[in-house]
């Protein structure tokens, strides 16, 4: 096998020169297997390029008369070759497995080594040695222990066998059509999925779901008649250690199976499922397991047949269980259908509300899959109430690294510190376990025995566009989602560090310290500048109906989606408090269930999320929430355009179709954060009557 | 030819049992063509079904055994049957034509005499006589002269040959699928379109253009490789005397006919359009003409090659000259990219700043096709300015019978009155020619030579659906159009009445009084109750983006489209004075540009339209404009809540299929009225502060 080769796609994180360090060195690779393989291409393609070797491991203890630069074992190969054999023993006499996944990374007497217990450890090692370039070659360091703290590390494909007229063939994709997909067909690019595997595997990434979690009545066959085009979709992905999984619908043994009924307590139904999945894995022997969205937006669920979630879960998961397989089920349920006259419905307490009760009634091999705050992937949204409520559960966390509610991959928006928060957040106060714990099934220390975790899950932002994610910087939040769930405590700036250093440096045409610069000077901070100039103060859902890019500050605000603002003459916001207002503050532990309640320590930035409060209110920051909204607004599009303006500086060190793409990205930025900014600030001195403190212009 | 029966469509005002007077009488038809055999069908028909007879007339003075009861006859003949001789003796003792579409109606000495110029005229007169009834033979009455006030009575249809995905085949169109169109090719059943072309007939209509002034590209080629299907209807409406349009587009020389320009001053254009246009008329030789909306909301036109609307419209009136064509040109040119920052740019004066610099520059067979008021069919604007403005060129008024912005045919909303309001309106006053006149072409005492009459148009509201407009009470606005088109100075209660006893007394199960009374009752006032309960006093534009149903305030107030209300916590509304706002009331003569101007003088229901007042403002009704606002919304819904109750004491009366369609839209009218009600009070609430005086529930 030999990585892919695309010659009109962009080749991200992994261009060639980025192997420079490692293609120059000699190399040896010991072990046998598919993902061994796997590394032994990677290292002879880069040798091939840059003057090094690949040597072939000897039997028993014959040595080159070379010494090797590198080198790549399994640790349970017979025996390792020389240069490990040092790092070897000094692995054993610590403690603790690298487990499937991790690895041991060293560099002594002048030999780096990288050392795994099983080959996908062995291939995330290769691409960790890939990331540090020279620093892997250059001075010794002792043995690092590298394990990712999700065991599930997975990107979730709202993807469409079919094009739909309105929403595209990607729900919520800003890249083009499906890479997986076309024309209502396999896609006969598998090389590009191939390619797509090759990055995800050299940002940690080991799951992929294939298709849409709204499943159509064309992809619901993906599981039965169509399982051939996801198994060649598995066989492109496997080498690089990515099992596939299925979006599937909670009503197929009606749909596709005939049975007059989908009740999962139905015993014919359970056959059904046991029958279908038996035959999923006939084809694909690693398949991954099914996602699941039910009784959510129209999808069908368990509800209609009287039964709980947790049902509807245990029936699926019984099926993949002799598998080895999993359950995801997304807890993303609400009524959609709310009537915005009823003050006492509140979306945000819909999940805690419908699965908290649930807490330990679902199977072990079932994953619940919660987004990270109770609305929708808002810019500015606090943590999920749930992921403190079931201790009993595995949970997921989904994040959303298409850019739905954060610029559509047209604006820079870099989610590296938005993840890094929600990640390191503490539902417990600071010295509890995070979020990041909850997802790696450390929460044992809190409640109940240990459940293990359900990792971390997103929404990809990948399509067939030249770029891979449309604008692209936005590659950095691809990158970055694959560094969190292997480490969330990686510092949002480092990933970034890491991105830059890998995609733009070994090709930078100049100056790669001024390119280094600028662009952290571009993204670092992208993500609070898209919040200034959007929805203020937590207050979310500002955007257009239905496509939910640019503003509509009334938009949601008398619809049935349960999104609303409530802006009047005197003030904005929701209240959600126990002693006025919905009560979801009373959805989250102490210390967060009191801080949230209160007016006075509520964080500023989710302000608008608990609390109605005059546009007077005097925020922490010491301005009111009125003039904090007018100065936000003009500050995030002057950062903009600031930022605009240092790209137009380096465009002469990037190659120059990147420069065109992410210079036309810029210009539609400016335009659409200028159009936030009016529409705002007009809405709101529209609302208020109270004039800028200075006096800047408001249409 | 026979007239078709249609088993699966609801007859709407031509049942069989209209013809019941006509059908037990003995009838002579006298006169030969086409049009002529078509009464004397319909006569037959009506015969064989209630026991009358059709005489065929003898040559020569040979007068039957028996006396006829009713006559119709061509003035032309070399004689008339006996019992119309003295009626033709005393028409000639007048003055004045009858012209190809008049007749006159006599009844004397127990004979009913209908005599034409024309055979148009003749079948005009023929159902003259069936909507009389019985009327139409009992007491004498002297010689009535009936002759259209428009020549030219034409639908726009917005159909689309294939299917949009998301705008549906019928652009605007709430009735199914197209009746002349079926997945991309001529409908099959072209008996539906004989149907419908003479229920046109029978309301006055005279031209037809099958499909949307959006010209895709399917649609352009029926100018050409595709005029054959174009052709086949003609076929089919010809013996009701409807001549079709067509809508091209005037990018046709280049996408049809690939040349390098369609600049209109091009001779190669030209030559274009006279060779394509002889095309036409070597197949259709009685072809009507074109319909073209240039420049428009993304339509190619003239502006494209710097030339003026007058040089476009006339490169295609010259071409169809020689054939006695006529060539409609949409007046509806407007900036739909605007900014709504610039408050100096104002949709309702571009119509008028476009056209009127143009006047006398249009070719006479150029018609101005204008909507009747400023903006977009709102329901309630003032009237265009452009109708004043331009007396040198011949004026067709645009109406719009398909309701995008009075309830999409699930409101009941009969337009009548409306329409008559539209059409007696004064532009130069009271005193002075009326709407109507213009586009009758008596324009001739205020400026100028005359120059003949542009008649009247409106968007058909016409599909595939059984009842033909969706709600079977929509049918009303279908077949009032065609009798406003004819006499603009009919009661429009009168027609209702006419309508109701054709489409509902003949067929009723019971007491034809109650129900005559309750169908008046739910729709006399029904475009004043859709009013109250929508955008209030003028203002306009409230609905949901795109597809226009259902309230959103502020869902254009940000848009490009040029549609807003501008209401802040002080007021709404928009300034169109001279003194301080945009200047537009300048582009009506007196004695309205005073009016408008005036805040005192400017009639209630326009204030909005013309003026930003404080939600305080004093209407002349005595009320302010917010309790107004309150007011009017609880009233309409309470209004809507009273048609469906009384539209349940009479589901006896109608057939079954009807009263179960009308009572489903009567439902959805209350469920959508509410919302109304509820958004817009909460909204004005939340914006002015201002509570109810009346203490009712605001949310």
């Amino acid at each position: 096998m030999t990585a892919p080769q695309l010659t009109d796609v962009h080749p991200a994180w992994l261009p060639p020169e980025a192997f420079r360090a490692l293609g120059s060195r000699r190399t040896v690779v010991q072990g046998t297997g598919l993902l061994v393989e796997t590394v032994r291409q990677e290292v002879a393609d880069a040798a091939a390029r840059y003057g090094g070797s690949l040597r072939q491991p000897t039997t028993g203890a014959d040595e080159p008369t070379e010494p090797d630069d590198l080198v790549l074992a399994l640790t349970t190969g017979a025996t390792v070759p020389a240069g490990a054999a040092a790092v070897l023993a000094e692995l054993a006499a610590q403690t603790g497995q690298l487990g499937a996944d991790g690895f041991a990374l060293a560099r002594r007497a002048g030999v780096t080594v990288v050392l795994a217990d099983a080959a996908p450890g062995l291939l995330y090692g290769l691409f960790e040695v890939v990331r540090r370039g020279e620093a892997a070659f250059g001075a010794g360091f002792p043995v690092e222990r590298h394990r990712p703290a999700m065991r599930l590390r997975m990107l979730n494909h709202w993807d469409n066998v079919t094009v739909d007229p309105v929403m595209g063939q990607v729900e919520r994709g800003y890249s083009g059509g499906s890479i997986f997909w076309r024309d209502g067909a396999l896609t006969p690019e598998l090389s590009r999925v191939r390619a797509y595997g090759r990055l995800l595997a050299a940002s940690g990434v080991n799951a992929v779901t294939v298709n849409n979690v709204n499943v159509h009545a064309v992809e619901a066959r993906l599981l039965t008649d169509r399982l051939g085009d996801v198994a060649a979709i598995a066989d492109e992905l496997r080498p690089y250690g990515i099992r596939v999984h299925l979006s599937i619908t909670f009503a197929a043994p009606v749909t596709l199976g005939g049975l007059p009924t989908a009740d999962p307590l139905d015993e014919h139904v359970r056959a059904w499922w046991a029958k279908t999945t038996r035959q999923v894995y006939d084809t694909i022997p690693d398949f991954g397991g099914f996602v699941v969205k039910a009784d959510s937006e129209g999808q069908p669920g368990p509800f209609g047949y009287g039964r709980s979630h947790a049902d509807g879960a245990n029936v699926l998961a019984e099926a993949v269980a002799p598998f080895g397989g999993a359950v995801h089920w997304r807890a993303f349920v609400y009524n959609h259908r709310q009537d915005w006259r009823d003050r006492s419905t509140d979306r945000a307490r819909a999940a805690y509300d419908h699965f908290a009760p649930l807490d330990g009634q679902f199977r072990d091999n079932v994953i619940l899959q919660v987004k990270y705050g109770p609305i929708d992937f808002q810019v500015r949204e606090p943590i999920s109430p749930v992921i403190a409520a079931m201790p009993a559960t595995r949970l997921a966390v989904e994040l959303q690294v298409t850019q739905e509610y954060t610029g559509q991959q047209r604006h820079v928006c870099y989610l590296g510190p938005l993840w890094s928060e929600v990640l390191g957040f503490g539902p417990w106060g600071a010295d509890g376990p995070s979020v990041a714990d909850v997802a790696a099934g450390r929460t044992a220390d809190v409640a109940g025995p240990p459940v293990g975790g359900g990792g971390l899950a997103a929404v990809s932002s990948v399509g067939d566009d030249p770029f891979w994610t449309g604008h692209p910087l936005a590659q950095a939040n691809l990158y970055a989602f694959g560094r969190f769930a292997w480490n969330p405590r990686l510092d949002p700036l480092a990933i970034l560090d890491e991105w830059i250093d890998l995609t733009f440096v070994p090709t930078a045409t100049g100056d790669p310290d001024r390119l280094r610069r600028t662009l952290h000077a571009i993204m670092d901070d992208s993500w609070r500048t898209y919040e200034r100039y959007t929805a203020p103060l937590g207050v979310g859902f500002m955007v257009r109906p239905g496509h939910h890019y640019g503003p509509d500050v009334d938009g949601y605000e008398y619809t049935p989606w349960g999104t609303y603002h409530f802006a009047d003459r005197d003030g904005v916001g929701v209240d959600r408090t126990r002693a006025t207002g919905t009560g979801f503050t009373g959805q989250y532990p102490a210390p967060w269930s009191q801080v949230y309640e209160s007016l006075d320590q509520c964080p500023d930035e989710l302000l608008l999320f608990f609390h109605h409060v005059p546009y007077g209110h005097v925020l922490h920051s010491g301005s009111t929430v009125i003039q904090h909204i007018y100065d936000t607004h003009f500050a995030g599009v002057e950062q903009v355009t600031e930022s605009r303006r240092r790209w137009a500086e380096i465009v002469d060190l990037v190659d120059p179709a990147v420069a065109a793409r992410v210079g036309e990205r810029l210009d539609e930025q400016v335009r659409s954060a200028t159009e936030w900014r009016d529409q705002l600030n007009t809405y709101f001195f529209r609302k208020s009557g109270v004039p800028d403190a200075h006096g800047r212009r408001i249409h």
